[in-house]
């Protein structure tokens, strides 16, 4: 869920308290060894080309959290319905997320311009738009056609959904931007698109290829949107309380560009001086310091802490159906991995 | 299959003697209408952005030839497995055809920095290149969800095909610049990704919702394969035979930018100076019209025509398992429509 900007800081592990990302992943570590080869080889042995992106294209992606998550609900529901061991097409599932993923990413820098991304340099930056647009074009009609091989018309309809999302989502944005009357709800539902529903459809997915009850893939569904959820209004809230040197890029650098998001869209109900500030679109530089300064003495960061708070107690909730072990714990710390990230 | 650039002559009914592409879409006229409502209807309603750059998107696919296509084929197949009337199935493909075709136009003009298509300004050129992007990638999984919606594993399977083929193409055709050692084969593979995937597909998916034999399929996917290679063929031969004037582009602008086509194979087997020139990449721009001189010279361009002509004889012949009437009279002269643009 480091679709945008995971803070450099959250890549090493905690040692005394808090959740280590790489513990949480220990579970499926040689799950996401294999992944590693098979996604280097399905995008290389037909382009040449693709192959010598092929650092940057998966460079982008960092630590491979998403895929994992499919191999630890694939695992966590295989024992519900008693595989012994999770299937080929929990793999090729893992396999096509991570590529979703890393195709929006490719696109994304293409569309901010974006010469970086987690140190490394851009496929745009390195090769140019032209293999950036092409890259990110095979890789995502690659993912289709993985997907129609896999013959489960239930998981084509839940991820095509996700890559329909995902364009919505980044057109949402683009088209609100400086907008004031956004709703919690449609804030929501934009943040949804851009990252929930991957995570939804990823666990949903791996529940569907253990053959699990309705109930069952629900729950996995509900516990990734909330997760995803979660993840996305937190991440809001650090471009307001994380340091530039934190997060990499200078605080408020969400709000310069116009997004509106929980911690403002909360301030907005109290601070109505927010919302010429917002209109002017911060020509006047001094006037996002101000705006910053606003939502600060709102509150509303402290609403959109308990919004996240809420979504990630929803999530838990959801994992009471799986059974206890390894799986389920790390499932768990995914959650406490992503709250922690406020403190 | 105006994916390049169709001759403006083209877009004017023949009077004399000559195939009308007015004329030979008069059989499914009707049903063009009603798919240009439903596509603007389908890509507007989730997106105001995109509504408003709707008429350069649309504007962009000219004479709706490949959604035709996909008509002329559901009515000659319906006929055979006596279906009274085309399905909602034959048409969603035939929108989901265009959209396909128009997405990937948004991204080759993104690919090429286009300002103009057809007449039209281009999406990239009005509303910027991040707007482009993101309406090819949203048109595109438009496509996969509603494709996957049809619920026709056989047809997703084949259309994702089309889309990994197209990005394939292009990639394959980034990196073969300048190369003179592609060989005919190389070429025809290429241009089936570009061109000809996208025919093949739209004509098998129509004799599949018709539910014919598998050999009425294969007849339909071959038909669509020729005259899209026929198409090509003829496309690329024009680049050394119109007038700047006729294609609205310098006459060798292919060559110029390093696509070794029909022409140019074949001159190579009798023009060793050739290589040397396109190997300089025309640096000085009087190394083009050598090469364009010793392509003429050669004998290339005929070799070319036959092997279009050819193409589209092998088209005609797939065309004699349906019943004879207007639709197949229309297909038939589809193919006199491409190969009439070498006169």
């Amino acid at each position: 869920m480091d679709r945008t900007n995971a803070p450099p800081s959250a890549e090493t592990p905690n040692s005394q308290e808090g959740t280590s990302p790489l513990v949480l992943l220990k579970p499926v570590e040689r799950d996401l060894q294999q992944l590693d080869e098979n996604l280097k080889r399905l995008i290389s042995e037909e382009n040449p080309m693709l192959m010598a992106a092929a650092d940057q294209i998966f460079g982008a992606s960092g630590k491979k959290i998403r895929p994992a998550l499919v191999f630890l609900v694939s695992h966590a529901t295989a024992q519900l319905t008693g595989l012994s061991e999770i299937t080929p097409q929990h793999r090729k599932l893992a396999e096509i997320i991570e590529m979703i993923h890393t195709a929006s990413l490719i696109h994304d820098d293409v569309l901010d311009d974006s010469d970086k991304r987690r140190g490394k340099e851009t496929v745009n930056r390195v090769f140019g738009t032209r293999v950036a647009v092409l890259a990110g074009d095979f890789i995502f009609a690659q993912t289709s056609w993985l997907l129609a091989n896999l013959e489960n018309l239930e998981v084509i309809k839940l991820i095509s959904q996700v890559i329909k999302d995902f364009a919505s989502g980044e057109i949402k944005q683009t088209t609100s931007l400086y907008d004031c009357d956004i709703t919690m709800q449609d804030y929501l539902r934009k943040s949804y698109c851009k990252t929930a529903s991957l995570v939804a459809a990823s666990a949903k997915g791996a529940a569907i290829f253990s053959g699990t009850s309705n109930e069952v893939k629900e729950n996995m569904y509900d516990y990734g949107k909330k997760l995803g959820l979660a993840f996305q209004i937190v991440d809001d809230i650090l471009d307001f309380t994380r340091s530039s040197e934190q997060l990499g890029k200078p605080a408020g650098s969400d709000l310069r560009k116009g997004n509106v998001t929980a911690p403002v869209i909360y301030a907005l109900e109290k601070q109505p001086a927010l919302k010429r500030l917002i209109q002017t679109e911060f020509i006047n530089p001094e006037d996002l310091d101000t705006a910053i300064e606003l939502v600060h003495q709102s509150g509303g960061i402290e609403r959109a802490r308990e919004l996240a708070r809420n979504m990630g107690d929803s999530a838990l909730d959801c994992l009471s159906c799986l059974q206890k072990g390894p799986m389920r714990s790390s499932l768990e710390g995914m959650v406490d991995y992503v709250l922690e990230r406020l403190h």
